[in-house]
């Protein structure tokens, strides 16, 4: 079992596998699991490496450094469960999956609370033994809405936000006080339908499939750096309703499995993408 | 087996089964198979029957008529091949795939030719024993070029016409004279990428799943009545020329499996959407 | 919406769907949905509709046997709410997605109680407000420890009786008293793995996917009618406990799909497969 | 564009990245992928990395040597197409998707063969110009037929016999003269079916999804390491001889994804599992 995950990117040249590993070696840790990538289209190189042993952390990322080239990311994490707060509306489906896995230790994380700009879900937030907070934004304009929520995020000081199914459009001010800490899940279709009531337009398309894509959200809304996708097939006799409870179903399998690769460390972020060592 | 198959499309009211199958016993055939669907949200009732036997069909048709609503659509067909010309550019997946199986007759079609603006797939459909007519829309405007492509698709009368990756765009007037007639492939993507080169922007995106949609053409380019939709998992270690390959792979397999259904008359048209009876 | 759900099974002959459509429409009910299927290998005609209207049970009943084989199986079901017991062992996963979706009156079901042979869901099952029956089998004899579970079940007298990854085999005579009433989820694999450790097995073989089977359980154990099956991709890099871990995730979804076409009495059973109208 | 490829496994131990990453570092050669990964069951290391540049080959190899264990199996791989011959009998689809992929050149190998025990696909074979030996197993012991096909396969000494559904079994010692050099693809089922007819066993089972699987042959049948597996749902509508149908479209996809990963030399086999690098 590993102890460590060090994550790297720079520039592409030869001979970094050899400069990591050769580090590593010299510390005399154990590397459990090694991977890397090169994104050929913009000569950059990733790498993430699970590894253990006894060794002093400032040390090796001093000799890291030397390594490599100086505007190299090197990011040395100590395994441990993440702490994140969940914002969700109305919604249960992502949350109570989320929560029944936090209840049972099969996510990786520690869900510090829930906050919601309804009161719909308190019990059952509560009875998991996890903080609700209600922020209700109406009569708020959004800045200030806003502000009242990351008042709450920031006594938490959460590692991740996670958005179960939050039906606010965030603002880019928000958005940026927490980059690439934010994940999103939404229904996803083939084709794309813009506008309100998705899935009545998926009803009146007739779309065979529909899916869901859970990703980091950047100031372009529903546009960051996809994490983790899936698809259901769906046929003529699901109506618009049936078409959303299906939809619900593999958005929540789909936020759980992003979930999971984002806190164990596997997910780099890079330019509008995700590279993900699993 | 079945020998014929009627299909109904008329208002929903009360009896409407009833009253088809006591026309369809009263006449003494042998239904197989029966299928129906009702559009609650246009109150469009939808009726596929197949059923061997002797009988009138002047007269089987008449007595439908007298037993269902005056607006009613009553098509009785009977089981054969269907006609069909396939226009193609320069790729070749999709036509080797229905060339094999036409080959082998594991498709419900008689091919009767193939067209195409471009040269390179003439020798590879000539040895499959299909006529190949190249026209090419070098230094022709689009409607000129149209006019020859249609006055060999006339010679044909083909009761489908198949856009095996043809890549250009048709104009209102050649789709009108098709209507519901013309079958496209095309690949799809969560989400839609629209402009030049979609692998290209869905790789940068980072895609995790790419698909391909085979739906009829209307003049709404790439927005008509889908029949059959699949996907693929990908990931950061494909380019985009990889998602191309990859993407292929489903488009053959989607478009078979839709003309599939649509030569067997599994699929009814209503509005933009299919009702698909498999 | 419908108010009624009609379900029909008999040998076929010409003539069924006019006669039961015939009879339905004397009452003056409204059909919603029909579905018919003929297994032509059995020659057995199966139909389901859905229906509303007031109408007299009694005397439809009685006019349907009247119309139909004097063989045929004829059921008449009010939409209501299936009472279910759950039994389970120490798993959570199922048992979670359950309890979630009842919570919150997305499955069709009303939850009478949960039965284990472990403590160790208890508090999670009463927080959900749920009675939970905790009967060890330690010491006991196999028909001893059954005895001991019918009493519990025959309290409650439920239609339905879910394994949710109860982790004891049932004796026959269990079995035969809740014939077609009991349903289980178990992993399932291609190729199938018989005996201890499933999974063990699965990574050294370096199975590619791994699935999950819902079905109703007969005297021969994990053979009986499949009611719905789903897959995922694994690689050789899930160890035999991370494809634990997958599989799980697909159990929970399989199991919720398979519950919610039988609870809407979607699914009919014969010989050892099952017809599903969906 | 890598121009070789290293493969190599041996018992693991640290610093072995290093010291592979040393030695090509200090060849001057550029690494454009590299794949590691450590099955820790067994304590086993592999490794393929795609690279470029101008090198000493023998002297790589030495260099290699000295680094590494000295049980560690090394290969160097230039990049070419394979040499195949296929072994085919009456079931034309996997065939057909091979030679059609071979005609434009998106299968990265040379089919030098095709090899039948009955004649039906000498036609479809030869117009695609390839080879067809038709070598009849009338009237002749198994290990006189296989004596023939060895005759032919041995003229051509391909690096890969692909069994693109041919219906008899090998013989071990006819296994053994092709070690890891043999590809099968066979349906899949969950569960699965033994003996004749599986797909008529799938139909009274009523399974709802059904497979296929590309492996490697040893000599316990069908039971070698897996290299790619697929499914497609079903359901009650399809008799045995649709899922038959449905099948040999997955069938043909999951073979031609097989070959792929293995003429790339993606795939490295330990034990009776597969590494898949891809």
């Amino acid at each position: 079992m590993y102890s460590h995950i060090l994550l790297i990117d720079c520039e592409d040249q030869k001979g970094l596998v050899y400069a990591v590993t050769k580090t590593l070696f010299e510390h005399g840790v154990n590397v459990i699991r090694n991977g890397e990538f090169v994104d050929h289209t913009t000569s950059r190189f990733f790498m993430r490496t699970e590894f253990a042993g006894a060794f002093d952390s400032g040390k090796l990322l001093g000799d890291l450094r030397k390594a490599l080239p100086s505007e190299a990311n090197i990011h040395l994490i100590g395994r441990r469960k993440k702490n994140i707060v969940i914002m969700a509306t109305k919604e249960h489906h992502c949350l109570g999956d989320l929560l029944v896995r936090h209840t049972f230790n099969d996510i990786n994380a520690n869900i510090q609370a829930v906050i919601s700009n309804h009161e719909v879900l308190r019990n059952f937030t509560e009875r998991a033994g996890i903080a609700f907070h209600y922020i209700s934004h109406e009569n708020l304009a959004r800045e200030d809405h806003e502000t009242k929520v990351r008042e709450i995020l920031d006594q938490y000081n959460p590692e991740y936000v996670v958005l179960a199914k939050y039906m606010r459009i965030l603002s880019p001010s928000f958005i940026n006080a927490y980059k690439n800490k934010i994940i999103n899940i939404h229904h996803s279709f083939l084709p794309a339908f813009i506008g309100a009531n998705p899935y009545r337009q998926a009803y009146e398309r007739g779309v065979k499939i529909i899916g869901a894509t859970a990703h980091f959200v950047t100031e372009n809304l529903d546009q960051g750096p996809i994490i983790a996708q899936n698809v259901i097939p769906v046929d003529h006799n699901f109506s618009g309703e049936d078409m959303a409870t299906a939809g619900r179903d593999v958005e929540k399998i789909v936020l759980s499995q992003a979930l999971k690769l984002v806190f164990e460390e596997k997910v780099l972020v890079t330019g509008n993408k995700t590279i993900i060592f699993d």
